[in-house]
């Protein structure tokens, strides 16, 4: 029995299977078209591709799947990652040009066979983690419309929630990779920094700036993650991160948890008793919860913004907006412009700060195996955040801002749902190179969770049986000091 | 039959001879100050320790070596570097303050059985290759006193130079424990950044300082830097980076040097002889020499002074040069304070065009084993730099500069003597971790020139048999990103 094309889920698993039964690329992304213009939001995608081309692509695949990882699969690319051919916006139209080559991370997903559809909204310049802040309509939250989508990834999120293509494309400097996975009910896979080379990417921190994937399943982000992943020469900050496949759950592991104390969700009760039958899960899964102060890692974060690491932002469109300043959206605007207080010996300053935190913060983080925090204390709705455009995004990055600096790896899932049927995300985070550690947590902890995915009413799909992996995680440094 | 004290040299295997045949650490300690004091040079030390505590510390160690690697050597110890009960003067009088800790460095060489006997000349807040720029009496230069002693270790190299102590600490960031070492014809190794902890040393760049020593040959500098190295975890720029042995210079290696038409040496064809005259070691040593084209070397170095890194140096004496900038030296305070030109943004602008060369240079320096190159491109008089203080001090860091930003090791060693007697040294330099590697092949290149020792018409000690060593050189990262 075949499922008609219209109920196909775009999950790898699925769309294999149907390649496997006949169905071509080029149907699928017929469906793809299809399903964005029958989707009803126009807030998320800033454009898609021309059909004729895309469908030149999905033929020039052929008919039978070649065994590469991700033939026939339809991504979205988060505006801010160049396509060759398609404008990058950044959601600033004033600042759009046409790419004229792929971001490394976009070639090498071609080259495993996935097929680009379109370029995806933001929150502009990827600054932000809410999803209103771009002059492009900002997309619906999948789960609830009355909520904000998330950020600054709004639209990747979005068209993977909705069951628009197979995953999406977003970038995570601060949280912009979970922050919008956690507020659509969809996986959020953030790398180990420099896993995947971000040449090609419109810089918004460079020094922690990371390609990031939306997916329906860990599996999916993680294979995603995989065909991306590899060190590039010509990029600066990419570095060499094995990435061993994704192994069975630990049967006991250490994970970190905020003490109660440390703990925030703006007063929500559900998002509190949310976590709290998620931290059972990982009890069940074997997993030793670990209290630790997190108020070390809320100061970490405060360089983010509050320090002069904003400076990067600043440095990366510097002459635009020094030139045309009035074209940034007014909230972005004063957020970046804010580092022209910053001379650069604090800059350097905030880099000793850093360093000694890392150090200071070392111990805790060598004592477990991974931390576990909420992906953002409660969701938020567009007139909460309308109404406090800045503190309510800073709430969304508690539990994010800290981690990129800090050099740790991410994945953001589903937790236990919440009764009232809002978002509930949690967050694994684990030392550089231990991507595939948190994946085999993660999946099982998203499949025990039972929160369907995105607006597809959909279970999670069940996690593969996973062979021991024989290599501990392992990181290979190219560039130091 | 006994050397008389008086001639003892001071380097480690002469004075194990002469503790083995007797002589106690109280008695070189006395003779430490003999030769202070008639040496005649008031140039050198800033403050020497007091000398019933100097004594004390020397009965301390017993009347017999114990096995320590340093038992009874006295040192020097430049002046930003804390030496517990000293001031640290940073040769900035208005600066002064007494050190409550040693630094760790000096903690360890301590442990390992030295004794500190005081602290000597720099260039203010070591920011300079000369050593001129003091407040107090410039040292004279050991060879020649028509010559500038180096900086901005200055002291510490007239120190070793005219056997006043076994070895010397300096710092080098641009070179300041290269060029004095070879305006002076001595050993100056500066080790992998981080690989000797700069807890308790005043920062010039804290990213990019090392904890340098100076002594008489590389056996012993190598011997003084393995006793410091190791990890401090509460220094944040301290690595692990493994100290093996020196082991025998191998049979066959690579060498980049310079392509003729990117080597300078201010039209001094005495120099210019005297390099190619090492060249010639080299060869017959087995080493295979690679022409490079240095001018992207010579670029990475127009960071440091012209660019953002000199933030670092600012950020390091902010508090003092903004309340007390007439008690700066005014050369000093001239470059320093231009550091005030750059916002936050231009200091992460450098360092991605650090990140992008070191990338871009990953390569060349991947295809050889070391690089070899003049340690300065000729001496100069303390009338011509007097004259041309800031582009005479340029032109000694052409060779040095780049190192540090580049994450590399280096040792200067007296390189084939010039005929008419001024100094000529060599530094040779490779990737972090690899300082027993360069080691190994600069000894033989100190023994083969033949040059004698500072001012003591001595020949270099001669290299020690080696064995081989049994791991390749490794670096063993910490902090990373």
């Amino acid at each position: 029995m075949t499922t008609p094309l219209a109920e196909l889920r775009f999950d790898l698993a699925s769309l294999a299977a149907a390649y496997a039964g006949g169905l071509s690329p080029v149907d699928v992304v017929d469906e793809v078209f299809a399903r964005i213009e029958a989707c009803g939001d126009a807030g998320i995608f800033i454009s898609t591709f021309d059909r004729a081309t895309a469908r030149a692509a999905a033929a020039a695949l052929g008919s039978a799947p070649d065994g590469r990882p991700l033939w026939g699969a339809p991504f979205a690319v988060k505006d801010n990652i160049d396509v060759a051919g398609a404008p990058t916006t950044a959601a600033c139209p004033d600042f759009a040009h046409e790419a004229t080559e792929d971001a490394v991370a976009v070639a090498r997903l071609k080259a495993a066979g996935a097929i680009p559809v379109g370029k995806t909204n933001l929150d502009q310049f990827a600054t932000g983690l809410v999803g209103l802040r771009s002059p492009y309509q900002p997309p619906l939250n999948a789960v609830d419309p009355a909520l904000v989508p998330g950020g600054s990834s709004s639209g990747s999120a979005v068209a993977v929630a909705r069951g628009l293509v197979s995953f999406a494309l977003g970038t995570d400097t601060a949280g912009s990779g979970r922050v919008p996975a956690g507020l659509n009910n969809i996986v959020g896979l953030k790398p180990t920094v420099g896993a995947v080379p971000t040449k090609g990417v419109l810089p918004a921190c460079r020094t922690l700036d990371c390609v990031s994937v939306f997916a329906q399943s860990v599996d999916d982000a993680y294979r995603a993650f995989a065909a991306m992943a590899g060190l590039e020469p010509s990029d600066p900050f990419s570095r060499s991160v094995r990435t061993t496949p994704i192994g069975p759950a630990p049967s006991r592991f250490r994970v970190g948890v905020p003490t109660p104390a440390s703990r925030s969700f703006g007063g929500d009760v559900g998002a509190e008793a949310a976590f709290a039958a998620t931290l059972e899960d990982v009890r069940a899964l074997g997993g030793e919860v670990v209290e630790l102060d997190f108020e070390p890692f809320f100061a970490v974060a405060s360089l983010l913004y509050n320090g002069p690491f904003v400076a990067e932002r600043y440095e990366a469109i510097r002459s635009f907006i020094e030139s045309r300043g009035e074209a940034v959206h007014p909230v972005t605007r004063k957020i970046i412009e804010s580092a022209r207080r910053f001379d650069a010996a604090s800059a350097f300053g905030g880099l000793y700060e850093l360093a000694a935190m890392r150090r200071t913060l070392a111990p805790s983080l060598g004592a477990v195996d991974m931390l576990l925090v909420p992906t953002f204390p409660r969701p938020r709705t567009v007139a909460e955040v309308t109404e406090h455009p800045v503190g309510l995004n800073s709430e969304f990055g508690t539990y994010t801002n800290f981690v990129n600096l800090l050099d740790l790896c991410a994945l953001a899932v589903p937790g236990r749902p919440r009764p009232d049927g809002l978002p509930a995300g949690v967050t694994l985070i684990a030392a550089a190179g231990a991507d595939a550690r948190i994946a085999a947590v993660g999946e099982r902890l998203h499949e025990l969770g039972g929160t369907s995915i995105g607006a597809l009413g959909l279970p999670a799909p069940a996690a593969p049986e996973r062979a021991p992996t024989p290599a501990p995680d392992e990181i290979e440094m190219v560039v130091v000091g």
